[in-house]
């Protein structure tokens, strides 16, 4: 079977990589320090609220404290890494859209006239646009200036070139990529997120683009989750029944070619994953290495979470659920992963949207137990004391309120 | 029956009001103009998203811009309002905390250590601790400093002094307090608001802070949905199961003894509610006949809603439901509205910390609008055509591959 018409690489296209890059994040993988953690969760059940009474933000800020060692935590310098990929599956027709809107929507995130720019103006956070695998000559197709520079990557109209191939082969007739093409697109991940440290970097988000995307991260569900192709496969941008039909068929045809094993993670992402996919891994991998935390969006995004915690346990220490997607298959991997996302919304585009809305719950998490007064410190009463004073004085005035007939009158009334 | 022992009305307590304010603010509320919402939905419709895929976020961009009469919506200023009050039902035992936490916690909020300062903070609005009704001598006790215009109340260590009176009397033994003592407190929370547009806003947000509280509360929410108190009392800062069982015999008991009718808004508020929960209703019709959009905290807030909406039922129309709350009443509460909150992160403190924590997200609803390119502006191509693609390309090719027997082959390995 022929591969899919790719536009011929030009020459900018090979990205070099960086040799043992991998390998060295994996082991530099820690996890949260655990005094850090204690000192956290300590000082949270001291504060003047009563106990659980902020549910989930107060446990975001004990996570938030220990992964910065800080019982002050702060996340002022944040970032959205968007990162594009092609795939050959596209010609089965598992997509309401056409190929072509994979360059056309990098160009409209490289002029900031997308979903996820307006968005990271809202949350403070800057977006670098990461080409790892677009099957299209995106200077010629779209007018866009590949740069090689996260710092430059950061300037209107520009697109961060790491292009490791364009676009995956069709993984529904044999593997997506070669283990070295998806361990490329890895290393692609961890460079941003190491040149974003570089320049100051608190908290990250992950985002993806690339038309197709849903069924390679529906391909990894069942690899990792271990659920069938129609638990976990669904809709997409919207495709009609005959079209989702067709989706389910070629997720079991992939699973069927290529044998994916959970144990072999990076084999597994090479056969059925994604290259856009494979630069998320690496994202969340390298921030977990930096020991910054990761906002994960999306379907797309929560597989390439799959991927990064199958290669590292420790990864998942750092990572944040940033939303439940409309996408069936979410549901599934954030079980699996035994997390909850913050915000539930209805979402469905990717992009990072739903982790660069979640970002300024971050920041309240991390206000909260960075500024709030404990008990003590406010001078405020303690839950308990009023059944003592209850007891003494209102529970009696009760007493009397019924001794009076009240109660009887109101039943009566 | 004795009333509470409240401490002596002070001096400075009694709050004249502006009189005829609550009529003339309810003459003023207004549905949102229709063209301006056509105008923003034709608009949202044309962005180059998947239809549908940013859910939830989409339908508020078009209710903000809709209320703004703007296709570029913007609400960079932004305060959240705390009504204070106490309650003389805390003597029949349906709390955890002692009543002495309201004037204790007010102090906290003025001097800016709680956890609505530290949301406030992070979400870039002002804080307006109002005492309505708090009973005790805020100056003595706690040792603020009462100021009578909102741009005084925005000092540290500053209460906005709008006492209408010290605490309610016991709902559940006759009314908590009188119709004009509602009305003032009512007209209260319009004076704030009306007070914050003087100096600029552009979002509010309600908050209360008054231990019992919850209380009147779930009696509201039977008033106004009709629901049994069995349905809607919950533990509030977390009661036992006495102390619950007795709370819901005293909002049974209020109810006996009051009978307060759903059509007479006002009369059920003064019988069975609080001057926080008046003074919060105030806001929200203050901020709908001002044009601005008011996110509505949890149960407390939600109660203030539901005497506001019945009051006024186009006031609904500028309500953004922030959160939903663990308190089961809250649930009924939002049913009967019609609303559906943004947040769900299992919180029940109050203080307006949930309203506080979705204001980013309408930041983000408007950034969406106001910024994001259309299909043709940003030249990307739009669903369906590759359905077209498709049959004549990429279906074909599948075509190929059945007949090279790669099914065959998947299937049977």
């Amino acid at each position: 079977m022929k591969h899919a018409d790719h536009a011929p690489v030009p020459e900018f296209a090979v990205w070099a990589g960086r040799p043992g890059l991998l390998a060295r994040t994996l082991a530099a993988i820690m996890p949260v320090d655990a005094a850090a953690a204690d000192a956290a969760a300590a000082r949270a059940a001291e504060l003047a609220i009563p106990a659980g009474s902020l549910g989930r933000m107060l446990a975001l800020s004990v996570r938030l404290a220990g992964i910065q060692r800080s019982l002050a935590p702060a996340f002022p310098r944040k970032a959205v890494v968007v990162m594009a990929g092609d795939h050959g599956v596209v010609r089965r027709g598992v997509s309401a859209f056409p190929a072509e809107v994979t360059p056309q929507m990098v160009a409209n995130f490289a002029r900031g006239r997308a979903a996820i720019n307006a968005l990271a103006v809202a949350a403070g956070a800057r977006v670098v646009v990461t080409d790892v695998g677009v099957a299209a000559d995106l200077p010629a197709v779209v007018g866009l200036r590949p740069v090689t520079t996260v710092a430059e990557a950061l300037a209107a109209g520009a697109v961060l070139h790491r292009k490791v191939r364009c676009g995956t082969d069709d993984l529904s007739s044999g593997p997506a990529m070669t283990c070295e093409e998806a361990t490329a697109a890895i290393e692609a991940g961890i460079d941003v997120v190491e040149g974003l440290v570089a320049q100051g970097l608190d908290l990250v988000a992950t985002g993806d683009m690339g038309i197709g995307n849903t069924t390679p991260s529906s391909a990894l569900a069942c690899v990792f989750t271990g659920r069938a192709p129609s638990e976990v496969t669904g809709r997409g941008t919207g495709i009609d029944d005959p079209a989702l039909e067709r989706k389910r068929q070629v997720v079991e045809e992939a699973l069927a070619v290529n044998r994916p094993d959970p144990a072999d993670p990076l084999g597994a992402l090479a056969a059925v994953g994604g290259l856009e996919i494979a630069g998320i891994a690496g994202v969340i991998l390298g921030a977990a290495a930096a020991g910054i935390p990761v906002l994960v969006d999306g379907f797309i995004s929560t597989a390439g979470a799959l991927v990064a915690c199958a290669l590292a346990p420790a990864a998942r220490d750092y990572l944040i659920a940033a939303h439940r997607s409309l996408e069936p298959g979410h549901r599934v991997m954030l079980e699996h992963l035994g997390v909850e996302p913050l915000l539930d919304l209805d979402l469905r585009l990717g992009e990072g949207t739903g982790a660069t809305l979640a970002m300024p719950l971050v920041d309240g998490a991390a206000a909260l137990i960075g500024t709030m007064a404990t008990f003590a410190e406010a001078g405020v009463s303690e839950a308990g004391v009023s059944e003592a004073g209850v007891s003494e004085a209102g529970v009696a005035e009760a007493g009397v309120a019924e001794s009076t007939g009240l109660e009887a009158d109101a039943v009566g009334a």
